[in-house]
């Protein structure tokens, strides 16, 4: 279990190698959302996403003797680019398994960080062996996306940055983050645990968002257990993963609830955010916004937190 | 000839209406340019560009006798929503004359600020005598996108804060903007020869950004009279105003160059800042980067602040 001073470590620990990214508003959406709403722009983060942040904190937190041989990891996203950046930051090599499908310019974000990519079959068990595989090869220490509470300090690191930097005046009733392996939800539930209350005195709520299209976390809350999603298929690509004994644990304890939304709600609220705010957001992104759009009764009129995860979106 | 304290004025009697926009860096960007870049994020302005301070500045200096029956202008662009922003601020009807060719998202914009919006013909003299007639049935008061001291003291107030947030330490060696009309390059030219000196003491130079497919200014500030472009063709669709007298003037004055770039370099450049800075720009926006990109020899090494204008681009 994360301490409030294992949070505060892991920030001043990253500090120096992450950007302190902006809080933004928009009047337009606070109108259509009848609340008002605090992002939390990741998306201008190194690489691009908040998993700079895990990354940087595990690797930082290796010993020397750990970390000599490198970093390794599977992605098929921001996590290897995250590893990629620690690793070149602390001059040692990385290695990053990729599913061959994976589009050239995530491989290509990957190797401008320095790291050699190996292709494997896209497959979790091909990943799983290519990971096993060059670890023992190279004696590098393997990161988990998410399974790993120095990943979850780092990413809860985005949190202690919005609820001090929250333009508003007003005390954050609801923090909201999406859901994928449940990394960046647990860190966000942990600091806003430690460091939140509403006006009435009373905690900050965490509510998670998740697509229809992966539906894991959802089942997963309810039963207690870990639980597949019934059926993949959705935009939002950073959140097929499903959750980890771990990340469970944390979201049973410090999370409200997980709100589904449609590739439909989560296309419309990406719209709206390049339209209005003029920032570039991936569609796993919007997950939170599509949610408070979709389900206003429960939030309207309330100050709402949001991370918005990332910007890594092929432009082509 | 406009005053420091005019300009000042300008920045005091907007401010309550305009957001502080930021200043954002890119070390991959500097990387690129071998220089030190600060975009001042215009982008993410009121109505989505800079405008909105040159239309507030001017709807507040009239009288009110003078703005009680509205306010009129034409447009196809940017300026329309700065005219019916300021007009809907300060609760009187907005008048905007636009080619009936204009994008249907543009015209809805305008209506969206509660503007009446005029269609005529898609040419220079079916739009003045579409305004003219507004003008005479209406008695709502005319604001000209460029060719006007309020206006022009408006759109300075970008580089007053340019200069105050400048975020690196370094004093600016350049400050640079697109040129169309030259009402944002004449504001820049302004606030930067009244408020900014280089390390070494002289004054920071004032350089536009012009496409080769409208490249109207450049000629006149060599002749040093109002010329036409040899061929209007280019993706920069918010810079293809001829100067007027007035804006020429201060261009000749205080802006040491005008550079062209054609328009696969201003893509290049705009698709640079959507990719790594994360953040939505208009092709006319992104002419100056262009400049420094193309021809690095002469901004290497430099410190060069860079008004980012709009970001209002359909994307559709």
């Amino acid at each position: 279990m994360l301490s409030l001073q294992d949070l505060r470590d892991a920030h001043n620990r990253i500090r120096p190698f992450i950007h302190r990214t902006p809080c933004l508003t928009s009047r337009t959406i606070d109108q259509m959302a009848g609340a008002t709403l605090v992002f939390k722009c990741e998306n201008f983060q190194k690489i691009g996403a908040f998993k700079a942040r895990g990354g940087m904190n595990a690797a930082l937190q290796l010993a020397d003797s750990e970390r000599r041989n490198g970093l390794a990891t599977h992605s098929s996203g921001n996590h290897g680019q995250a590893v990629a950046y620690a690793a070149q930051q602390l001059c040692i090599p990385a290695y990053v398994v990729m599913p061959r499908t994976a589009p050239q310019v995530k491989k290509d974000a990957v190797r401008d960080y320095g790291a050699t990519v190996i292709e494997c079959e896209p497959t979790i068990v091909a990943r799983e062996a290519g990971v096993a595989n060059i670890v023992a090869q190279t004696g590098a220490a393997l990161i988990h996306p998410f399974d790993d509470d120095r990943v979850i300090a780092g990413q809860s690191t985005a949190t202690i940055e919005l609820i001090d930097d929250n333009p508003t005046g007003k005390p954050f009733d609801v923090i909201m983050a999406p859901v994928g392996g449940g990394g960046l939800i647990s860190g966000t539930a942990l600091a806003t645990y430690y460091l939140s209350t509403t006006a009435d005195g009373s905690k900050t709520r965490v509510i998670g968002g998740e697509p229809e299209g992966a539906a894991d976390a959802v089942l997963s809350f309810k039963s207690g257990h870990v639980e597949t999603a019934p059926y993949i298929n959705t935009i939002a690509d950073g959140l097929m993963a499903p959750l980890s004994q771990r990340t469970l644990g944390y979201i049973r304890q410090y999370v409200s609830d997980i709100k589904l939304v449609n590739d439909a709600e989560i296309r419309a609220a990406q719209r709206l955010v390049w339209e209005r705010m003029k920032i570039i957001i991936e569609p796993s992104c919007a997950v939170p916004l599509a949610a408070v759009l979709r389900y206003r009764n429960e939030f309207e009129r309330q100050t709402i937190g949001i991370i918005l995860t990332g910007g890594n979106v092929d432009l082509k």
